[in-house]
């Protein structure tokens, strides 16, 4: 299969060191997070006011990447799905996708409300959410 | 700044061919296409089932990755903007996101409902919807 190359143009830091406490969603106490970008795409971020609903795009580097299925939400008393049926970060390619809202922007830092990803997890895209209307 | 490889896990089947008559959104004229999948992640697509509400991640293999600031829409009259406050597909990690509905499934072959991605484009990941609830 083909592999492209991704680059980290950033990276979380949290609070949330250890996976096991991680929440999975972030309305199930996630804390708020910084996000630190590299010096070379800070021309990238200069139209990123507080209050921006984003999405966050991260490469999950803990994950395991030779899963296809697995137990929703890691309860082994519900059915096997495929990955690509739920948010595991367990998935051929482990790419995170969090809604997140910013807070606060200090040159290339960015403060958001409420973040699951772990402290030290590489961030590989920003984007606006689209609204509803526009996204079908 | 750090690397990941990212593999293809499928790719995009559209008549949709030429970069400048592509739609920018689903809603603007996307055509129906097909995401096929490589034989080795088949078993990671079995819960999926016409009906569902996906997001396809690709790899926007035909934008350039030395943008940070565009012209919203390629609208010279407008403002240019930092790429991570747009949908530009040129940016340091040409990652797609495209909401889909499945509208069939063949095997290793899922028909979705209005697609902006060019024929070819590769498919890195797909995940499930998330309820606005659930996603805040």
């Amino acid at each position: 299969m083909t592999s492209f190359a991704v680059t980290a143009i950033g990276k979380v830091e949290s609070p949330l060191t250890q996976p096991e406490s991680a929440p999975r969603q972030p309305d199930e106490g996630a804390p708020a997070a910084w996000l630190v970008f590299e010096p070379e795409v800070l021309e990238g971020l200069h139209s990123i006011r507080p209050g921006d609903e984003l999405i966050l795009v991260t490469w999950l580097d803990r994950a395991r990447r030779d899963v296809l299925t697995v137990h929703p939400r890691g309860d082994r008393a519900r059915k096997q799905e495929g990955v690509f049926s739920t948010r595991s970060s367990d998935r051929p390619n482990p790419i995170g996708l969090h809604d997140v809202v910013i807070t606060a922007v200090d040159g290339r830092r960015l403060q958001v409300r409420h973040l699951e990803a772990l402290n030290g997890t590489p961030i590989i895209d920003v984007k606006p959410v689209l609204s509803r209307d526009r996204q079908r």
